[in-house]
């Protein structure tokens, strides 16, 4: 989030076509949740162009890019680099130490697989963290995460250069014009 | 959790071949943060397999089941009916109240939906919740959803009946059969 050192989600693993939607799903909770940029590996055009058009529509500031070299994005990454993974260290035994790290001006990067990450990846990452060490979403893991790393503070973080904001009621569905207000 | 007013988690709106892996995911999202239940609208028979398979092996208690009559489960809903979704009211405004009806003893359902969810759940709801107003993922939503409602103890759960338990590590994949412990 704006203000603090950067936190970037890398997405590995992406299969075209079979993927799309688990990879755009990542892509959009690293935006809602905090996190200031995805970086998606491999043939990922689909869902880049599903993230950038919610954030042209609903603000940012929130990048997204591709990338080719995943390792090299983990290799070089100039702060924490943590792996989401059902093997690693349990989340609520680490996140101080994260949250101490990043308060302390280290980005984080946070790493998220889709079916089986090679064992290269648990040895590159300085930390291997598991939001319970139960198979289940990493798209949930990686909610979980990010909201336990800015302590819920991302729930209220305010967008910038959007068209249109959604009022919360307690029902209904409304969207209103951010001119408008 | 044991010892809890039950938690259940309905996904609405599965489409068969489409949308397999969402609904996989949420189901065992449920199980991983603490759900006791997941009922699943439609012909979802594959994510039900795969759910009741995972329990087999890593652990519960965690009911999975289908139905054709999600309104009937909503309306008869003995406690709170949750409606996760982007145009509700924010989740750190009205959490404390769900807490405190779960822990007054009330039930929780908690409804998410796939794609468009027809505006009668809206209405058939008690609450309708946004866990950001943002567009992301139900299944990120419903993970940051179990986590508040849980304060993070489901992070804590422990898991019977299963053959298999994997030990959090800093960098590795052990898994050991939980009848060598």
């Amino acid at each position: 989030m704006q203000g603090e050192p950067e936190v970037a989600v890398l997405r590995l693993g992406h299969r075209p076509g079979r993927d799309e939607r688990m990879t755009t799903h990542v892509g959009l909770t690293a935006r809602a949740l905090g996190a200031d940029r995805a970086i998606l590996a491999g043939d990922a055009s689909k869902s880049l162009g599903t993230v950038e058009d919610i954030t042209d529509r609903f603000g940012g500031p929130f990048e997204v890019e591709l990338t080719d070299s995943p390792k090299a994005v983990i290799r070089d990454w100039p702060g924490l680099v943590v792996h989401l993974t059902m093997y690693g260290e349990r989340v609520q035994d680490v996140e101080d130490e994260i949250r101490d790290a990043h308060g302390g001006g280290d980005p984080i990067l946070a790493v998220v697989g889709s079916q089986k990450v090679s064992f290269d990846v648990y040895e590159a990452a300085d930390m291997n963290v598991g939001v319970t060490n139960q198979p289940h979403s990493e798209v949930a893991g990686l909610a979980v995460f990010l909201d336990h790393l800015f302590e819920s503070r991302e729930l209220e973080r305010e967008w910038q250069d959007a068209d249109r904001r959604v009022v919360p009621e307690a029902t209904g569905k409304t969207v209103v014009p951010t001119d408008e207000e």
